[in-house]
């Protein structure tokens, strides 16, 4: 399987657009300390936002073989860079999930399906920085 | 540095919502052949733009800095994904740059921020997939 994108550079800029085939296309820049356009998305939003949505699908994958009936989902996740002597470097990468489940029986395969997807999620493998997730369960009323 | 982005799920599909503070939304779902909907942003694209992003923008910083005067600048990056005894996996990160440079003395300038760019991004330092970049240069006629 193969994934393209392109990016065409605004010159004169410190920013550019994002091109995927059928996809609407997205401005991105450095963010705002790093001397960018802290109203565009950067590739540090990128790449947090694409190791979330890689474990939420994934996971989704597995509520559905574990037969897990959920009614929400929720992730927020913080990536943290510092400056080393070698530049800028992801140090972390942490995954916080707040969801919602039918019954209290749900809640063990929800834990079940997040661990398996921590595992199989192709964005999570193909990262050297440490992956963190947590999850809160909430059983609706 | 933090680097927040939020994820909401749109419940019963294969697709949320991303999030990040005062830049414009982006909806997300898996890739066609992996039941998602093809319209969207897929982690797989959302990775290759990341990288790409960073490499560009890490190269801009290098490019001022060599004095090297660019007119233009594409880059196409392909990622390759393939099943494996362990999930899906990247197994390569191929990027593709075509620049146009003011005059021919522009060119080694700019292979070199190329090369720092590689070596500097957070992004592709993060990764533990292996990137190659190629590079097409154009002295401006």
């Amino acid at each position: 399987m193969h994934y393209v994108v392109d990016l065409t550079w605004k010159p004169g800029t410190q920013a550019g657009v994002s091109a995927a085939e059928g996809r609407p296309d997205v401005d991105v820049s450095a963010p705002a300390e790093l001397g960018g356009d802290g109203a565009l998305w950067s590739p540090e939003h990128l790449l947090v936002a694409s190791l979330q949505t890689c474990l939420m699908l994934t996971a989704l994958y597995f509520i559905k073989r574990l037969n897990v009936t959920m009614l929400s989902y929720h992730s927020q996740t913080t990536g943290t860079m510092v400056k080393s002597p070698e530049g800028l470097r992801f140090t972390a990468l942490q995954v916080a999930v707040n969801a919602t489940v039918r019954a209290a029986a749900d809640e063990a395969g929800l834990r079940q399906a997040l661990e398996q997807a921590k595992k199989f999620c192709p964005v999570s493998a193909a990262l050297s920085v440490p992956v963190t997730v947590s999850l809160t369960v909430l059983v609706a009323p």
